[in-house]
């Protein structure tokens, strides 16, 4: 039996521990997803579960690659969360066309790839290959609200 | 009575004491904005105006808060600027859909947010609906011209 | 005689002095070329050649300027690669629309739009005015591998 998208989108959510349910607050006077026609753009999320920020601090320092893959993981639940409730269910998700990872990091530390990598592997994992996607990821200095990593992407409704 | 957008424009910039009028400067080889069928790709602006970039340094460090909420506005102006110029009028932009905020950041500053915020206050403020938004802001390293703050953004004319 | 794009690009190769046919490795778990409708979104290109990076180190310190630029050239040389095998020919793209290039900088490095213009005047050599784009450039902390430059673009295919 295939499990439907949005049955393996809670299943990941209890396997993280986390529960990505009801409003996602937001950091600031924007909105979380634009639409243009089909295609959906969304707003840079951080690990932010509730109110909180789950993962801060510095990559490579005060933040080890697991759990820089962890919050990058939480992002990516988020924006996984959003698509969902704009679209009605993850199952009306044509495709994921480009996801832009950005890593608060240390002065010597260029895993980027290694942190994005956790978030690309969990977006095929619920969308199989509507979750596919080319990708752009750096590192960066600070992050709002000191967060470890930030996460956008661009994606396709149905 | 309601003000069309290109009076609010107008009013906004002699609110912040600068002009947006004639030339944009901008600083390399490419073009200050891109059409794809109706959608409208914006280079990265600093806060410049005329020859000068106007407010320069790292936001947390050299530059303050509030001096750098007013460089998002005036990179927000250019943009708006930029968008008249293309469409015609501001009042032939159906939709700003994504900006991206780039801050020049000091190593403890989180308040990346909170800078962008000024921008998209600023959209809001001249477009009413047509300016809301989806929004990545991150906090870099360094920007050309030592600038403090750059955005760039997609729109939709009509 | 005016020479078809792809033989510009072989000249402009054979120049460079390095080689990008065949596969073109990357660093995650992600695609190179991403394509909704006629448009193809990129992934961030390091400058790699085969299986390494050949510009490395943070610019304005162990990178000069000089080579940071042909870091940015290889980038774009990279990026007209996977265009080419997407398209099956150079020919065949109708136009470069953005182009967001990274580079690993300095604390005092604010040449980023110095840097970026070796990409776009190598785009425009190759591609003449479909190589036009708006362009976003800024300067980041760390990327991935060390590499000194990240590119990545959108494009229309005909």
């Amino acid at each position: 039996m295939t499990l439907s998208r949005d049955t393996l989108f809670d299943n990941t959510a209890k396997a993280l521990g986390y529960s990505f349910d009801g409003e996602l607050t937001i950091g600031g006077n924007y909105v979380s997803v634009m639409r243009h026609g089909n295609v959906l753009y969304l707003s840079g999320q951080v690990p932010r579960v509730g109110n909180l920020v789950v993962v801060t601090g510095r990559v490579g320092a005060d933040v080890s690659l697991a759990q820089a893959r962890l919050a990058a993981q939480i992002c990516a639940m988020r924006a996984l969360a959003l698509l969902r409730q704009t679209a009605g269910s993850l199952d009306n998700i044509a495709q994921i066309v480009k996801v832009n990872v950005y890593v608060q990091s240390a002065s010597d530390f260029s895993q980027q790839s290694e942190v994005a990598d956790a978030a690309s592997e969990l977006l095929h994992s619920v969308l199989d290959d509507a979750g596919r996607h080319a990708r752009t990821s750096v590192g960066v200095f600070q992050l709002p609200k000191n967060a470890a990593v930030e996460l956008d992407l661009l994606a396709i409704q149905e």
